[in-house]
This record gives structure tokens, C-alpha cells and sequence, in this order.
């Protein structure tokens, strides 16, 4: 195990140099968070289909539990049960398009991973950096538990559990628990715990909070302890549920998956659940008695729990719905908690956004109408006031606005209006208007998908150390 | 799935046309063996442990069910269920003794299997060929059933099920079922189904031949058919037992496995079974109520059932024991089947050698007194008298000898001696002798071994076929 040892050590040496300047130590954060005799004993895995450009490269690292689909180079990194899912990786003469530019790539685009340890991480590559088109890069970076990375090249950065960096390139940051960074690029930062950002040039600016009181009880992260707090509880609770589904080599529901349909090996399903056309349930997903209407999609890390999903859902990497009524087209972001009892339903109609890192944990039954955002931290009727606006309102800000503890400044119409295409877009990508011939997506090239499991030595100095492991077609 | 079907139409055009001097069309004997959707569906896979030499090379080849252990370089091959056990590898710098030379090694010795179609076929590299030290080749070959290849490179041949070519390298051969070949060097030869031979140099030459009316119950093999007879329905009933095991990602045996012994965990342990320290079980071995003494070894695809094995009994690669007592040292050669009933109990005293296929299937009880060798047919005691000789007889045989269908001529002391020395390497290899920190082999080496799983595209036009996958340390 020493060469394990050796490898921690490593890693955490390259981070903290990153990042000396903001004067943070990752050796408290990182240290004890897993067993390293798991990492010796958990398998890793990738998927084989035609559909997914095929090229790993393992290498003197570790993968516990970990994920992958499609091309991706890892060394000198500890994966603990991370997923890494680059199933929309660019080919080579494609052209990335923005406000101002429109480039080629010269090869295939590949995510690469070195010298960082990630735990229970997701990273999905729908990369939007110009200038790191064909190497999607996470390097020198430590992530606790439930963190997202998603499209977002790292560098030299620490992400606290349950935090997003979103189609935001950094360098050099800190990213508090529970914080959503979406900025564009972003140097030598420190995001608090809880802050919801999404900046978008000079165009807008969105800025949230959460209280210190309420994230003390959803997620706390005190240096040397694993994260503690609702949102922990929330998946340890269920965490017994996948372990028979990663015993298996084959593995099949007994529901039904209809045509255009992809339902992961590795997602749990429990009770009286339905799956309708052309939707997504992605691997770690878990779902029990819901209903998953037409075009929906179940991204990796959520739970939908005893809730009705009318069709064209969108359930982000991280969510978690419980007892809910969720009307056409309604999206709820990423890590965001829609904690709701039998006795206080909630009903959130059709075209309504809940923004990443949205907290609902009722007190009484609440119902979101149609077309309306919301965000932060709502228990009742009367948050809801502070924490929402219909989408045509929001449409109308121009200029400075303040809600609550929300800030907002810039194009209102714009940041709305780049939102709904994003769901758009999220949906066509996976496949929800297929009509059995057009608009194929994740959906369908998700079907039928070969899992390779690989591990790593299991004993000797060498123990829980990958060999090099190098696939292509 | 078209690539699938060309590779096997490439394959058994490489093969006939090797066989054309013998005239014989392998086509017949190979369409129809497997269901092709099977090769896209089983997984194949390899172990990595600190003491084997790690370095995979898997390209355009299908490997459904196939085992790896050792240094192997697969392509343009299908392997169906086979087990490909390099763990006696030679390493660079090491020499190779025959009785008149000495030659060292330029570089680590690889398994090489090259436009091959092998079904359950098991292939151990104890290689004996100073012609091809580094490269242990087995090309444009095709073996069917429970075919055994030993130490034998083989090039352009043809085996029928449950045949064994044993140190022996062979071109352009056709070895018919049931036949066993230890004959050092042989091309253009076709080997009748139930020879057994074995010959080396002008030392030594054992025959004998099992009758066509014998065979036609035990294996028969028409052409465009299935491997039928006892041997296939005996492996047959018991093929459900497996399934479960390979089910399973991690799987643990409820039985205790002393020090210094090794269980495979793909091996299937029933009923009130019991191992001994040192004892080797290998992978796809069966045991049910079987008693194994210290030091003892269960080769793959081994059957031990109610049966006492007393100390440092070989069961060899396919050897099949029922309701059997074995004394100390009993060996019992590969593809040998004691099929005996619980009323006619079969003892075979120490010391005593079961020669490779020999088939013992009692009508009433038999004693096999100590140091005897024994071969061929037998039934029951008259058989017993035509099919054994003490091992002190037949070392004072000299020039030519009869009894039965046996017929042996050349040095008998010397084949006695050769087959005992052989004996004593296999127990000591497989680490019957560690004493805790000398004599370390294959059940101290193979005590922790992680497995990795690899499977084929799951659809499309390469349906079945393997992308490139390489594993090096």
C-alpha cells in the first residue's frame, strides 16, 4: 500500500501549491475521507457501446467505484466512485461556435485527468472552454463528496462536497460546500459555502446565498471529518440499495423499458415505477414508485421518490425530488432538494425552473405555477414570495434587483432566455424528441452499453494501484 | 454482428488451409459450435496479482467466457469459455534445460494465440519447446470441447473434444477427440480419436487406443453437431452451478481455506467439502464433498465429488473423480474420469499414477494397489489386470511389451522416472511443499488475484468483437 500512500501524498502536494497563494491547506479536507483498503478492493468500470468514441488510458492510479464513458486518460489521480461521463466529447473537424468565434478542433477532444483526487465526483464533459478544445483538464484538483464538474476544465482547485463548477473554467479556486459557480473563467477564487453564482460576461449576474444556519444542518464540512449534515444522511440512508446492483455482472429490471428508453444497469428502481418513451435514467440514479413521463431524464446521483413527472423532465446530475407533482417540461438543477413529506405535497407546474442548488423543504403543501423560477431556500408559501419570479417577470429586470437574499443585475431577458435554451438543449442531447428515426440521443445510444469492470493490484506495495490499462477501437 | 461471422470464416480458412495436405475441413466441425449472440453477451477476463507477469493485449478478437493469467497477446481469434493460464511464464534470463542444451532467454516468454478458435479450451504454457522460447504460439488452430493445449505450441491444427496435446509442438495436425499426444515434435500427422501416445525421443513409446464402440458412448463428435456422449452430459449437468458464480462481482466461499492454501473464486465448492493446507484449486474446478489433503491441487475443469484425497494428490486439468478414495500422491492425469457409484466405490492406493484419459467406470468395487500405473478402460477387476502394471514392473521394462491394447517399447525405467519427476514439478509448482517461507507456487501466488472483466461491442457491425485493450504493468 505505501505507493498508495505515496500517491495522496502527491496529489495533496500539487493542489496546496496551486493553491498557496489563497493560503489554503487540502491536507485537513482530504485526509481520512476514504479507506484506502476500499481502493484496493472496489472495482472500476467503462463502457463499451458504437456509439461513444472508445480510448481510456488507466495509469499508477486509483479508481475505486468509478465510472467511465468515453475517452478519458487518467494517472497519478484517485477516483473514489466518481463518475466520469464523457459521452459528449467533440471529434476532430468539429467546430465550437460562440458569441464572437467559431473554431475547428485539430483531433478527437479527450478528458484528462491527472494528479487529482476526486470522491464521489461527476464529470461531464459538455465543455464550452475555446481555449482547451481538444483536452478537457482536470488537474492538481481535489473534490469531496457529490461534487460536479461539469464542463468545466480545473486546475490546482478544491471543491467542497455538494458543490458545482459549472461550463466555468478555474484555476486556482476554492469552492465552498454546496456552491454553484457558473462564470466563465474564473482565477485564484474563493467561493463561500452556499453561494449560487451565474455570471455571464458584462451580459448578467446572479447572485445567492445561503444562510450559515441552514447549510450547518444540510451540509457541514468541519476539516479532518467526512461531511455531515441532511444531505449526507439523505444518500447514506439509500447507499445500501446499490451495493446488490454492483455485486451483479448481469443485471435486470423487472419493469418495463419502452422503445427510445435507456434505464442504466447501475441506477436502482424500486417500487411502483414507470418509465415512459425516449427517457433517460442514468447510472446511480435512483428512483422508487415514480413516474417518468415521456422525454424525461434521470441524470447520474438523483433520486425521484414517490413523485409524478408529467414528461420532458429534467432531473440534474445531484437532485432530489421526493413527493412531488411535476408538470411538463419542469427542470430542477443540479444538487437541488425538493424535500418534501407525504402530508405536504408539493405541485411545481408546467415550464417552471428550480435553479441548481435550490433547497424545498416543506412545512406546509406549496405549489409553484407554471413558468416561474425559483431558487434558495423556500419551507413555505411565504419564502416562496422571496425566492421566485415568473419567468416573464424576470424576463423584464434590466439593470439592479434585489429579492431576498438574491441579487441580480444585467439582461434579464437574456439570462432567461439562456436557460431555456440550455434545457432545450439538455433534452434534445438525450434523446427526448426522438421520433424512431431523427433525434437520437443519450437515450438511445444509452441502451445497450458493455460494462468492463478493471481493478487494481491486490496486494503488495503495489496494492490498490492500477496497472496501465489502455483501450481503443 | 458481420465482423463476428467474417473473423470466423478468416479463422477457419487459416486453418484449412494448413490441413490441406490431410485433407480435412474443419468447417463442419466448427459452424454451429457456439451461438454467436452468446460471444456478444458473456464477458471475458483477466487476473492481476503482484507475482504474474501482467501484460494483455486483446485486439479484434471475440473472448466470451475466457480466462486470463499471465502474459497473453490475443488476435483475429475467438475463444470461447477458454482459460489461458500463464503463470508459468519464463522471465528473460532464464535458461532452458533440455537433455543436451542450455539456452537463455532474450526477453520475457508470451502467450501468442493468432487466428485461433478455441471452445472451453484450456491452454497452460509449461512450454518445452527450446525453438521458441519467448513466443509460446498457438495459430491457425482450432480445438473444440474441453480440448487440452500443454505446453504445446501448436500451428494449422485441428482437436477434437476432450483432446490433449501435451509438451508437444505441433503443425499442421488433426488430434481426434479423446486422443492424448506427448510426443515432443510432430507435423502432418493425424492422430485417431482415443490414442493415447507418448513417446520421447528413441527412449521410449507408449500406445494405446481406446475401442470406436468405447468412445461412440463417452464422446462422439458427428460432424455439424454438438460434442455428445457421457463426458458432455457429465459436464452438462452440472454447468448451472457456474452461472451463479460468474454472476457475482465479489464472491465468498463459506468454507475455510487454511494457510497457504488458494481457492479460486470461479471454482464451485458443494456440500460438506474440505481443504487442506497448500492445497491449489484452480478456476472452473468443482468440488462436492470432497475431501482434499495438504498439498493437494485441482486443476481446471477438474470434478471432485465424494471423494477423500488423502495428501499431495494431483487431479489434473479435466480429470474427473467420483466416490473415490485416493491415497498419498495419487495422480490422476488429465482428462481422466473415475466415474464411480456410491455402491462400487473405487480405492486407489498411494503412490499409484492414473495415466492421462484413462477412463474408470466400475461395475463392482476396485482397489488400485499402491506404486501401480494404471490406463485405458477398466471396469472392474479382469479389466483392472490388462490396464495396470506395478511402476517396479514396468521400470524393468525393456525393448518391446504387450498387455492388451497397450503396447510400449524402449526404457521403462526411464518413462517411469520421467512421468514421477513430472509428478514431483507439478506439486512443487503449485506450491504443495511451502513451509510457511520456502517452496512458494501457484496456491501462495494465487491466494489474492483481482479480477478484471472485459467484453466485445454490444451491437452494431462489430457486435461481439473486442476493441483493442492492453494492460501492461
Amino acid at each position: 500500500m505505501r505507493q498508495l500512500e505515496k500517491l495522496i501524498d502527491r496529489i495533496i502536494e500539487r493542489v496546496n501549491i496551486n493553491l498557496r497563494e489563497l493560503e489554503f491547506d487540502v491536507n485537513p479536507h482530504m485526509r481520512g475521507q476514504i479507506q484506502l483498503e476500499k481502493l484496493a478492493k472496489f472495482y472500476a468500470f467503462y463502457g463499451i457501446t458504437p456509439h461513444h468514441p472508445l480510448n481510456f488510458r488507466f495509469s499508477n492510479s486509483s479508481l475505486a467505484g468509478s465510472y467511465f464513458l468515453g475517452k478519458c486518460s487518467v494517472d497519478h489521480a484517485i477516483l473514489y466512485k466518481s463518475d466520469i461521463r464523457g459521452d459528449e466529447l467533440k471529434g476532430k473537424g468539429e467546430y465550437v461556435k460562440g458569441l464572437d468565434y467559431e473554431i475547428p478542433l485539430h483531433d478527437d477532444e479527450i478528458i484528462r485527468i491527472k494528479d487529482s483526487f476526486l470522491i464521489k465526483t461527476l464529470i461531464h464533459n459538455y465543455s464550452h472552454d475555446p481555449e482547451n478544445l481538444e483536452e478537457y483538464l482536470i488537474q492538481n484538483t481535489a473534490a469531496l463528496h457529490y461534487a460536479n464538474i461539469h464542463g468545466s476544465p480545473t486546475e490546482g482547485c478544491f471543491m467542497g462536497p455538494f458543490s458545482t463548477v459549472d461550463l466555468t473554467t478555474i484555476h486556482d479556486c476554492v469552492v465552498g460546500a454546496f456552491a454553484y459557480l457558473q462564470a466563465g473563467e474564473l482565477s485564484h477564487h474563493r467561493i463561500d459555502p452556499g453561494t449560487v453564482w451565474i455570471r455571464y460576461g458584462e451580459e448578467f449576474d446572479f447572485l445567492y446565498r445561503f444562510s450559515k444556519d441552514m447549510l450547518s444542518r444540510y451540509i457541514r464540512h468541519d476539516a479532518g471529518e467526512i461531511p455531515r449534515g441532511i444531505f449526507m444522511d439523505f444518500v447514506e440512508e439509500r447507499k445500501e440499495d446499490f451495493q446488490g446492483i454492483y455485486n451483479l455482472v448481469h443485471h435486470k429490471f423487472s419493469i418495463s423499458v419502452p422503445e427510445g428508453a435507456a434505464l442504466d444497469r447501475y441506477a436502482v428502481v424500486r417500487g411502483q415505477t414507470r418509465i415512459g418513451e425516449n427517457v433517460l435514467v442514468a447510472q446511480r440514479a435512483y428512483l422508487e414508485d415514480a413516474s417518468l413521463g415521456r422525454g424525461s431524464n434521470a441524470q447520474e446521483n438523483c433520486y425521484i421518490i414517490n413523485s409524478q413527472l408529467e414528461g420532458y423532465n429534467v432531473t440534474a446530475h445531484g437532485a432530489k425530488v421526493s413527493n412531488a407533482q411535476l408538470g411538463n417540461k419542469v427542470f430542477v438543477g443540479f444538487n437541488s432538494f425538493l424535500r418534501v413529506k407525504q402530508n405536504t405535497p408539493l405541485a411545481i407546474e408546467h415550464g417552471s425552473i428550480v435553479m441548481p442548488h435550490t433547497v424545498v423543504d416543506l412545512e406546509e403543501p406549496l405549489l409553484v405555477p407554471s413558468e416561474h423560477l425559483i431558487w434558495g431556500y423556500i419551507r413555505n408559501q411565504e419564502d416562496l414570495k422571496e425566492h421566485s419570479l415568473s419567468l416573464k417577470a424576470f424576463a423584464e429586470l434590466k439593470g439592479g434587483f434585489a429579492l431576498g437574499a438574491m441579487r441580480f443585475k444585467g439582461n434579464g431577458a437574456l439570462f432567461v432566455e439562456t436557460f431555456q435554451n440550455r434545457i432545450g438543449h439538455i433534452l434534445e442531447a438525450n434523446g427526448a424528441y426522438f421520433d424512431g428515426s431523427r433525434n437520437r440521443g443519450h437515450a438511445q445510444r444509452n441502451q445497450n452499453i458493455s460494462f468492463n469492470t478493471i481493478q487494481p493490484y491486490p496486494e503488495g506495495e503495489l496494492e490498490g494501484i492500477y496497472p496501465t490499462i489502455e483501450i481503443r477501437p
